[in-house]
């Protein structure tokens, strides 16, 4: 697994209120399908409903061991890489909380829990750029 | 305050573990004073104890509304920014969990919570180069 962060996920209870919030900093954001990414220097900050973030990363958030609202990513180059991933995480001891499975958005992406309960997903999205350095830009 | 974040860091109820997991994964951080940084593209990855991690944020770690044991960086490039950027962010709305002060290692830096909970530090920090892009490389 690289070692690099492609997105921030941040889950929020209300998003108007959240963007209106990140706004408010001088951030601009584009929403697309009630979620709201930002352009973060060389990664996404993405704001979403809690639930559904919990729902996608196929993990509860109803209580121990916590959902944290908030999980984090990496853009990989080819679906093989995603397996190849979720399989390294697995044999080092994550739980993979939704296998990998083609997304809605034409990607294949799967999610692993770490020891401490952090979620990460594992994503390879055709219409996102990674550059050489690793660092992704947004697209839709 | 800029669209960009400096640094990721995870709480962990046990470092040695949290880092062989990492490391399991093809990572490779370096440990300062129980902390475990690792350069990730253009931000930089820390692994910290979920306590300390919570203490130093100003929050506590005992409920709601619960510490997500994760929050997010923004490194800027003077003192004066950081005053700038909390003030903003209380404007905005968000809750100052930590008033800008002078830090152990030479630098100056604050915290506030966002309205969903999420918490930011805003740091300056002499050690840490910030390039043209906002990308930061790790120092110590």
């Amino acid at each position: 697994m690289e070692q690099r962060v492609s997105l921030i996920t941040l889950g929020t209870l209300d998003l108007a209120r959240a963007r209106g919030f990140y706004e408010r900093l001088g951030w601009q954001g584009q929403e697309v399908e009630q979620t709201v990414f930002f352009q973060a220097g060389g990664l996404v900050l993405v704001l979403w409903g809690r639930e559904a973030l919990a729902c996608d990363a196929g993990v509860a958030d109803d209580g121990e061991p916590g959902f944290a609202g908030v999980t984090l990513a990496q853009n990989v180059r080819s679906k093989q890489e995603v397996d190849q991933t979720l399989a390294q995480a697995a044999a080092a001891g994550a739980t993979v909380t939704r296998p990998a499975a083609d997304t809605f958005y034409g990607g294949y992406a799967g999610c692993f829990r770490d020891l401490d309960g952090h979620i990460w997903e594992i994503a390879w999205n055709p219409a996102w750029r990674i550059d050489e350095r690793g660092l992704v830009t947004f697209a839709i």
